[in-house]
């Protein structure tokens, strides 16, 4: 016997409705789509049936682990397309499906429209009588005995004209929509995973400093008392999430020296990714940074200023690591009786032990992993930034971020994966919450608007939520080295303004640190990964006044606190790129314009997009230069730009649309 | 406890392979990709693990009932794309998949190669060893002696440079290759359905008739011995599909008059398509055209004209249909006491009942509706023209397609659903061989590349298989009715060369019967639909030798047999276009040029694609046109066209790039 068919739920060959795609999807629903919580949630559905019948379709939603489905109706845009949308709740796991049928009531009215012949109407009210009495079965009270009185009298009455007014009265229709037949409905087979999280997740600055540099005095090791004075400092600039490199003991067996020297001198500080010791390992802090109580205030008193501290995940162990010699079983041995270090040969990490993810102990060893992340949780830490995941089972993240996530759904995760894309777009479907990108190596007009009009329109755009840095302790890019005052400023109103989520490694960046460790190489010369530096932060050329503005434009407009909305204009001028970030309403609007070659001014036409900005072609508007608080007046697409990297290489223009004219005027009229 | 990623079948967490993605898929493998027996299936994964160790990769396929996988190595092609393919064998169902795994042998190998320090390539072979004896305890017989050989050999070497060349050795990385350690390999979850069907699924050439106008005396009922005498005809045209318009009893009651008029008269034979009177219904032949035993004739005696008989399966009734009064639970009654007839108000179709699929016997309806088709399969006919599938319960057609093409896989089923492109997109996904197309009213050059390009290359060129139609008896489209010879010339070049599957509506096509039933209609005057007609075949202007030379052409160049590489080039003329279709081996190029204006000579630039085309921009080439015999020499992308309507409208060139040279010559040194 035939059987429906079984996929699309249909036990039920009466089934006629059809839904033939649901999005947004991330591989057919094997994948969340992210949101943050209030945002709008916008579902869009291919929903048809056969021959003329009208359907109605529905979006609806849950949190996982309920069961109950709210739901909103969903409109036909044409073309078989429906739309519905919802306001995302609170940080965690949901699903959202689509359901549509045939409605019977909703066919006859709009059949009923059209009938010309009265003998027709006549038996089509009969027909009509039939519906809105099984519709008054299913309802209940008023109106129930509303549409038994229809359904009488479309059976009653024998006036052409009354029955064709009777038959399609709005009200009528309206009653009747809320008692449909939905015995017979389609369902979307799959429920949709939408993961919400909190605003950061989608708007953060991010600022990454080496505790252990932030003493006052040269030469001392900084401690996480010292961070805490730090604050006032990083709050000024306009941060909210203070990146601390890993603060945990550091391993003293082949411990690397200043600048990567393979043999370390006894006061040498190692690098704090080789982490672990007698003193503990990934639950531990290094002694000379404080005890863990020092830690918690410093957690408390960012949390006074509005930062919140990220602390950095790296899963790998220093030979002196505590887990080496407790868990032997979770790393991968040598016949030589030696644990297999990091290496890509011919390349040595003879200083890193990984994890061997293919142990019989697998599971020991990823809910040990997971529980590092927990207990920085119960100290009150709730961002952490991952070193480098792609070294690890991807298997592993999708788990344990998920288990986190859902006793912690205000976790968030970055993914330090400088990788291939796909792997890059895995992570970040997995569950990573932001991801590193390669803006630090897109420096053309043409390599900056294909990169980003990718992130912001192609399909990762509903899971992969790019955090741009122009530089880390691990990249020093050769625009930086070579490009002097002009170039850091810019790669810093680029990254600001392309990107809602954007870090910078400081106070190497407001100190404008430039020297590689050699040439052609992108690590600093005396790197803070491997010894203490001491960093002036009052030197009267710091940056600092120019990002703290950069990060007051960022708070002060919606429009650069989200993604989606990045469109990026033509200008004559390939020295000069020119973008644009609206925020949902279309009110706040911005136009940034930045001039990529640090030595030269250029000058150039820029060619807005008007329609999308939402500006007028005839009237006059506004361009307010946020970072110099100048105001020209612009008209029509097509307006000239100079910018003179000696002075400001860049423009933050404000859209005001509203010129005043003469009607402004008392006495005008 | 963790249980890893359990949508990909990792139950065990130390599976490190991750396959992202596998192409093609429809709807992510919810639906069939279709392809012909003896086609190349080319299958792409995106895979990769974490780190820096190497994979492997397995393209595995099945038939739908069979449990044990072909297998084929797919090869990396860079950014973790992999590639493999297989040729398609017998038509039926099969599912294919992908299967990867970590290879510690090929990682070892690869590492291997760059490793420089001495010590470290002596511990290093030491792990080679021990990979190759476990590599050995899964070989068998002379391959694991060699395998035990190898090992010790690495174990016992001191040589740096002798254990180099042992451990790297071709040979015995070929032999490790067949004996993989796979305990850890990923698997997608999904396998993925393909359909392959015979090679006419992919290239037909149909003509429909109406066989009761096929008597040659005028005024008498065709039959199906005069259909029998048609078929030199048909077969000298060139055509390998003859569909019949329905060959049922015709209702008699509410029959349709002559131009579809509302009564009928005493001898008016009424539409093919109001199904069913008292002699029966869909399972049986009307008595005029002859007995079932001629039908059998007729289909025996096209195979040898190698011509296939392609029936109408048209789920509707006439109002005297035997199944009205056997099964009164398959129709929609009023509340009159009648049946519902078919309309869309205010039109009406009193002569036609359809049949209600939300019927409580749904089953007994399928299972009516299905043998129907089976009863013509058990006659000999194995193609089928399916009229309005888009006004009967979609998820009929995917269980009615399944169940026969299970039964019978050489079935074939156009789809007629001249509706909204994402209905008839179902249809092909639920199981439509192929299917009518918007053909008809693109007449432009942009309407007629953007389409077409569509269907080569959209997503749709994975399951919907375009026949393309100049003609049918419900659509003399405007062009026709007003652009005379020419334009019947045009439109037949374009629908034979633009897509692989074709045909026409003969013999009003080759006679080019223009004239609509009134001004604005796409309704034949005096239509085949209501009335019998008469032809004269041999009236000197038909176009039967130019359509049998079409026909050729298409038979001869395998280019023209498939639609996957349609390409449109630039012409400086809008009133020129131009494409090319090539074979797999790209041995085989067609370039066709149609002047798209009826009424006046155009010329032109046409710009050819030269690197896609396989021609050496350096050298001469000669287009050979195959309509008129000539042969041009051109050379690099631009040359000149120019074409006169009132001789022949198109070019359809065969690409022949070798052109004699002074090398040819005897005496040439």
């Amino acid at each position: 016997m035939p059987e429906g068919n079984k996929k699309d739920a249909l036990a039920d060959g009466r089934i006629r409705a059809v839904i033939d795609a649901v999005y947004p999807a991330v591989d057919g629903g094997r994948f969340a789509v992210k949101r943050v919580c209030g945002e709008r949630m916008v579902v869009e559905a291919d929903c048809f049936t056969d021959g003329h019948d009208a359907l109605r379709v529905m979006l609806r939603w849950r949190g996982e682990r309920e069961s109950a489905w709210r739901e909103t109706e969903m409109a036909h845009l044409g073309n078989d397309r429906w739309r519905g949308e919802f306001v995302t709740g609170d940080p965690g796991r949901y699903r959202y499906s689509v359901t549509a049928w045939v409605d019977h009531f909703l066919s006859w009215r709009r059949e009923f429209m059209r009938r010309e012949d009265a003998e027709d109407i006549r038996t089509a009210a009969l027909v009509g009588a039939g519906l809105l009495g099984e519709t008054a079965a299913r309802a209940k009270g008023a109106d129930r005995k509303r549409l038994s009185e229809r359904a009488n009298h479309l059976k009653a009455e024998s006036d052409v004209a009354k029955l064709r007014t009777a038959a399609l009265d709005e009200e009528l229709a309206a009653v009747a929509a809320r008692y449909p037949d939905r015995g017979l409905a389609a369902v979307w087979p799959t429920d949709m995973p939408l993961t919400v999280e909190r605003e950061r997740a989608r708007f953060s600055s991010w600022y990454e400093l080496f505790p252990r540099s932030t003493s006052p005095e040269a030469g001392r090791h900084g401690t996480f008392r010292d961070c805490e004075a730090r604050l006032p400092y990083v709050a000024e600039l306009g941060f909210d999430v203070l990146y601390l490199s890993p603060i945990h003991p550091i391993g003293r067996e082949k411990r690397k020296g200043r600048n990567n020297a393979l043999a370390a001198g006894p006061d040498d500080v190692g690098s704090p990714w080789a982490i672990g010791a007698a003193e503990g390992g990934h639950k531990a802090v290094h002694p000379a940074l404080g005890t863990m109580e020092d830690f918690r205030r410093l957690v408390a008193k960012a949390r006074e200023h509005g930062i919140e501290i990220a602390l950095d995940i790296a899963y790998q162990c220093a030979p002196d690591h505590p887990y080496v010699t407790e868990h032997p079983q979770w790393f991968r041995w040598r016949p030589d009786g030696s644990v297999q270090y990091a290496e890509n040969p011919p390349k040595k990490y003879e200083d890193i032990f990984p994890f061997n993810f293919e142990t019989g102990d697998w599971r020991g060893l990823w809910q040990e992993l997971k529980s590092v992340i927990d207990f920085w949780i119960g100290e009150g830490v709730k961002i952490f930034r991952v070193d480098n995941p792609h070294t690890k089972a991807f298997g592993f993240w999708e788990w344990a971020i998920a288990e986190i996530g859902q006793a912690h759904p205000d976790v968030i995760f970055l993914s330090e994966a400088f990788t291939r894309p796909m792997v890059m777009h895995r992570l970040a479907k997995l569950g990573f919450t932001q991801s590193y990108t390669y803006f630090a190596w897109r420096n053309t007009r043409h390599e900056l608007a294909e990169y980003f009009t990718e992130l912001a329109q192609g399909p990762g755009r509903e899971y992969f939520r790019p955090n741009v840095w122009p530089n880390t302790p691990d990249i020093l890019t050769e625009a930086l080295q070579f490009g002097g005052r002009p170039m850091f400023m810019a790669r810093v109103v680029l990254a600001a303004t392309l990107a809602a989520n954007y870090g910078i490694y400081g106070p190497a960046y407001e100190l404008m640190e430039n020297v590689p460790r050699e040439p052609g190489s992108e690590e600093y010369l005396n790197s803070e990964k491997y010894e203490l530096r001491h960093w002036d932060l009052d030197r009267p050329d710091s940056l600092r006044a120019f990002i703290a503005l950069i990060n007051r434009i960022r708070r002060e407009n919606p429009a650069l606190q989200s993604d989606g909305s990045l469109r990026f204009f033509p200008t004559d001028n390939d020295q000069l790129i020119c973008y644009a970030k609206m925020d949902e309403t279309g009110d706040n609007a911005i136009v940034t314009v930045v001039n990529l070659d640090p030595r030269n001014p250029h000058s150039g036409w820029v060619d807005l997009d008007l329609a999308l900005l939402g500006i007028d072609s005839h009237l006059q508007y506004q361009m307010h230069d946020l970072l110099t608080g100048a105001r020209y007046l612009w008209q029509g697409s097509r307006n000239f730009v100079m910018l003179d990297p000696a002075r400001v290489p860049a423009h933050v223009f404000r859209v005001r649309r509203r010129v005043h004219r003469e009607q402004d005027f008392d006495y005008f009229a």
